[in-house]
């Protein structure tokens, strides 16, 4: 809305939206996200952050989810990737989902912000909300909203724990043989617990 | 092996080992593993650090498995427990593991110096080897002894991954509704997939 003292709202007094204007937002956006957590962030703090006006953001990044995915670097959408998973059916699913997260994590370039999120959000109360309103949101929430049963909420929770534990120990405390092992194996030995979280009759 | 200057081996002159003294060890201990992890934690330099005889310390404490432990204030000895749950067998191991697992979590006061173990472990990498020889090596190395197998190191890491995972949800991130789920409701979720990992053999 406001330009900067002197500036003018058209021609080149106002800030070019070359790389450095992004570069720029994508780090004010890291700073904030990782120190305020997801609920706290603004695009407009982000933007004064950054110099440049709130539209810009918007227009460079979208939504603040959109500048939040954008900040983590995370290869895939997992918007577009969830219902991937579930729209052929809940058969496999299991195994789908922990392919795509393999396929992430298993990148050495895409892993690296992400472990930085973890590390943080264990740390403090208020960067714990990163992952949950940040991360889990957009991951798991859908996952019950695609399962659509009365406990889908605890079944995508179940999955949470198993894939975050799989963070903790293959990725973040490397043990081995585990963080070596190839994913097809992985696959073999975690996607149908996976699978049990999302689709079986608890016998009780 | 030395008195503090001035001091005699015997008699008032020495450092008595009441109350002040266990809390002082146990105050360097806990400053010593979260500092330097547990490799490099070493009985001497945490008597020095308390102002004691290191012969104090393991009259205290026992060994330095013992006294990381007692630093913990883990209700519980895993190396009592583990081989409990597998004395009577593999059937029910799962559910076995999980209600011991279960009732050092749920309570509270034995859950705040877990809690504080995790968070740091997984900022730094110096610190990642507090659980890594501390408490993974307590817990997870045994049962891969008491299981036997050729892959029994790669199925008790793969329960670290689940019961890890049910620690950063239930516990660290507290998602609802896993994180109020009455225990015998986490065991009808979660015991079948570790009992899995234990004794599943796989189809490939």
């Amino acid at each position: 809305m406001s330009t900067p003292a002197g500036g003018t709202s058209t021609g080149r007094g106002r800030r070019p939206g070359g790389p450095d204007t992004r570069g720029a937002i994508l780090s004010a956006a890291r700073k904030s996200f990782a120190g305020k957590g997801f609920d706290r962030t603004t695009i407009r703090a982000v933007a004064a952050d950054a110099g440049v006006d709130p539209a810009l953001v918007h227009h460079y990044f979208g939504s603040k989810d959109d500048l939040f995915l954008s900040a983590l670097e995370i290869p895939i959408d997992p918007r577009e990737a969830i219902p991937s998973v579930f729209a052929v059916g809940l058969d496999g699913a299991g195994e789908r989902l922990l392919r795509i997260f393999l396929s992430v994590w298993d990148d050495q370039q895409a892993r690296l912000p992400l472990l930085a999120l973890v590390r943080n959000a264990l740390t403090t109360e208020a960067a714990a909300s990163l992952l949950r309103s940040g991360m889990f949101r957009l991951i798991f929430e859908p996952i019950a909203e695609l399962l659509g049963s009365d406990d889908a909420r605890l079944r995508a929770q179940l999955v949470a724990s198993q894939l975050s534990g799989l963070v903790i120990t293959r990725y973040v405390l490397r043990l081995e043989p585990l963080a070596s092992l190839p994913a097809d194996d992985v696959v073999a030995w975690v996607a149908p617990n996976l699978q049990r979280y999302l689709t079986a009759e608890l016998s009780r």
